[in-house]
């Protein structure tokens, strides 16, 4: 048993705090908002005062933040984890961030002889929930063996994907193609459609050919085929579209900063964007398929 | 055992032809190069004189043609299949043509009477030699049903995709998707390696996850972790460049005249037609992940 | 005074026919609808019944109609403009189609001794009311002269843009580059406002810069700048997105039958059938800085 | 006659710097080359040792930077500008950066009651030297008032377009629109010739239609219609396709921290990107016409 201090209570950070208390380790919560704390004692933690209060005992600290901005903020700024952590403690932000900004604070980490892994997740708020969550970790090998009991516990796929800043990479090349290849999945749904090719008959030949993807087989954004995916259910996110336009956001970022060509990848950022710009942001991201059938 | 007219005989129809002769049927073979019937002399099939010849003592006449120009052409010209060809007769069209080229041609048939299907492959042309080629079909039930057996010798996966255009409707859509996936893969190669992601690492990771396709995990793009993929053999096709591209166009037609919005299926089509004014045509479609790399 | 059929009495046809009227010919009105001939007998033109009976006695042929489909169809079936008309009428054709059709039907007419010339325009129905239209014109260059007075009756500047088929080009060159520069300068403005510059502060700069395009100090997509663009009167059109629209789909059309590629353009005609899709075809085409911005 | 402390003196600054020894000011220039500094004092220029030391005499610090990296560093780092100038200095920032740096240095600046500009420039290297560059600027009105001087010594046009940041903001609003119209200039021309448009013809009709822009009439990207232009020299710069890429990028990472949707810049970036990827960085950025083209 470990003792601690999580940091950023929200959607996805709460659950995943509520599943390492039930680990059996006591979890000191940190959070901008009262009621998130509340809940998180509500599930068997203990509340948190400020970041430095919390994590100067913590053995572990886990970061679940929105952007590179506040990562670099609370744990380079002066009462932030990095100068009030205590010694030996290990550092593993779930936030899903800028390389750059990742590998910069793993950096100045190390420079202090703290180890810290990057390792965003997937599956949402129901992989949160549930613990099936994946991780995709950036780091050194003996910092991924130190965190790996912590992130099992999470978690049920735990990848570690290279140096500091690998985990960051592998989660937004796959977001990437993930975009990239709902937008063409719905495309050739519009498309049939109009041609007068049923869906369900797309979607036999497509999932049996070179056609086939995760986006097409596990989530199809019309309804019928997969009787699971949110096409089914009005589009109630599973993932939104904001979602999505952040880590294709990040994607280009990265595309940019690395020195890579990545149009179809702009493209899908720009059309995601279309999209959200239209009020749809807080729809699944698979509901773009209603943006290019329009009215 | 029936007589059949095989039209075109080239890198697809001179095979496919083989096949027909193997199954036990009489094949008559027309082409407009010599050597490509004496190949299918050789190949055990019947050399044949001029379309309105070959087709007057035909069951079955197959085509398989370079467009809808083609296919127009020499069916409903003067001297054509549908004006020559005996009553009851079974018209198969294989080539990879527009929906309304496809739709056009089988509406004048079917008002003489004959039966009339459209079925493009796929599978390449070691499908072809090997038999195993998917063929996506659009026609009546009844015509489906009489064409099956013949298509069976050609190949492993025979799909009705429903009424006439149906088989190049479903065709052009998995191949729009294809087109697609396969650049976002590929940008997310690149990527990787500019920031440092390991490619079989990200393969690993993506293949499990949201990001999978078939050009990821039946055709990667980079050599290894799929050996057997053209990129494990300088990218030797397989499958064209200059055949992707053919197939991006199709799509983009079929957008316009159906009236539907495919902003991703028109990058991939602008995308692999930069890559082949490099003068790649000739290159398996795979090998864009250089041209997007660069130097 | 010549005796001139005019087919197709829309919005575009109806006054440039009574434009034809105003200079002294005797003009014979086509068009399907009744409402139509009678607005043109009104402004003192001649009600026609059929295109053969309006051609048999005609000097010229001046249509008007809507895509390739009905100019192949007017012109070249068997009661059409070329069988019908009398020996040496002279045929203009100012639709806007693709090149490929406005070549094949020139051709046909050249093969029966009929000269034929494309003339698209551009100036839209307030330019065809006024007669301040420009005519791109392709054919013989005897053929463009024979062709000048009447042209000039309708319209101020008459450009010879080469042989048959290069007035469509030469539109829908110009109109590609249109399309393109209007949404980058709906894009521009759209982030100037979220980056704190004032809309006429960019409109200044960039009117003396290497941004300046017509679109932009002709036709500004915000109002202020440039009160007489349609931005200043809820974008009214002007030149609809539908019309805007059509043209880019040409353009695509005409560089996939020709083989250049053009990226941009493509993404323009995605952009406008996003669009249109939203509902908007009927606004003016700078509308578009409305559906970038969103809500 | 002014002290000017003149940082960076590259292929921009050591001409401006030489314009601003002609206008009869003190000017220590700093530069991390030797050489670039013999230079300037070969053309009358003093040579700067430290920052620190030639901002400490200072009324006037002029930087020209690479990009906000070395704006950031070199303003706000220890020994670095802002902490080593004297009270009351004038700071002009011609670098052309991203324009949260530009704002967030000049608020740093402000806080220590210095006055700050940010005035990117155009004109290339041909304006530096001849004293005729514009300058965009953004600041206070008083800020601007000061600086005006010294940029009439080595500008012909200056325009204030705002607040701090605002220069930024218009240039790079200005350069994405002019990136995206070379683009559509260039796609319109390759179309143009393979319908068998004559490029002078192309030229002579959309300069005086709709299709006019900065990019046709003053810089067209075809040899001959307009004989200064960099095509008619082999697409020597001018303006460097790496110049170009690195002003798109800019105008993305503007629209992605401001929230703007830009389909057509971020397709701009993606096709500069490939064509750099191609080796043709260093060509004019008209060049792109050749990338099209292909072979």
């Amino acid at each position: 048993m470990s003792t601690i201090a999580f940091i950023g209570l929200g959607n996805m950070g709460g659950p995943m705090a509520a599943n390492l208390v039930k680990a059996g380790h006591k979890v000191v919560g940190v959070d901008v908002t009262q009621a998130a704390i509340e809940r998180h004692v509500a599930a068997g933690g203990v509340a948190g005062g400020s970041i430095a209060e919390a994590v100067a005992e913590a053995d572990v600290v886990v970061t679940m933040l929105p952007s590179g901005r506040e990562v670099n903020a609370l744990y380079l700024g002066e009462n932030g984890i990095v100068p009030k952590v205590k010694a030996g403690a290990l550092l593993i932000d779930s936030s899903t961030i800028d390389v750059d900004t990742a590998r910069a604070v793993a950096k100045v980490a190390a420079g202090k002889g703290l180890a810290m892994l990057d390792a965003p997740v997937s599956g949402g708020t129901g992989g949160a929930t549930a613990g099936t969550l994946t991780f995709m970790c950036g780091g050194e090998d003996a910092t991924f063996a130190r965190a790996k009991p912590y992130l099992d516990a999470m978690g049920k796929t735990i990848v570690h994907a290279g140096g500091p800043g690998n985990g960051q990479a592998a989660k937004i090349c796959n977001n990437m193609i993930l975009g990239i290849t709902m937008i063409a999945t719905s495309e050739a749904f519009v498309l049939a459609e109009k041609l007068g090719l049923d869906a369900q008959q797309l979607f036999d030949i497509a999932s049996k050919s070179s056609g086939q993807s995760w986006s097409l087989t596990t989530y199809c954004p019309v309804p019928g085929p997969v009787p699971t995916s949110p096409a089914n259910r009005g589009y109630q996110p599973g993932f939104t579209a904001a979602m999505m336009l952040k880590d294709l956001k990040l994607a280009q970022d990265a595309a940019r900063s690395a020195g890579a060509v990545t149009p179809m990848g702009a493209e899908a950022a720009s059309l995601y964007g279309l999209y959200a710009a239209q009020g749809e942001a807080g729809t699944d991201f698979s509901g773009i398929v209603n943006f290019l059938r329009g009215r």
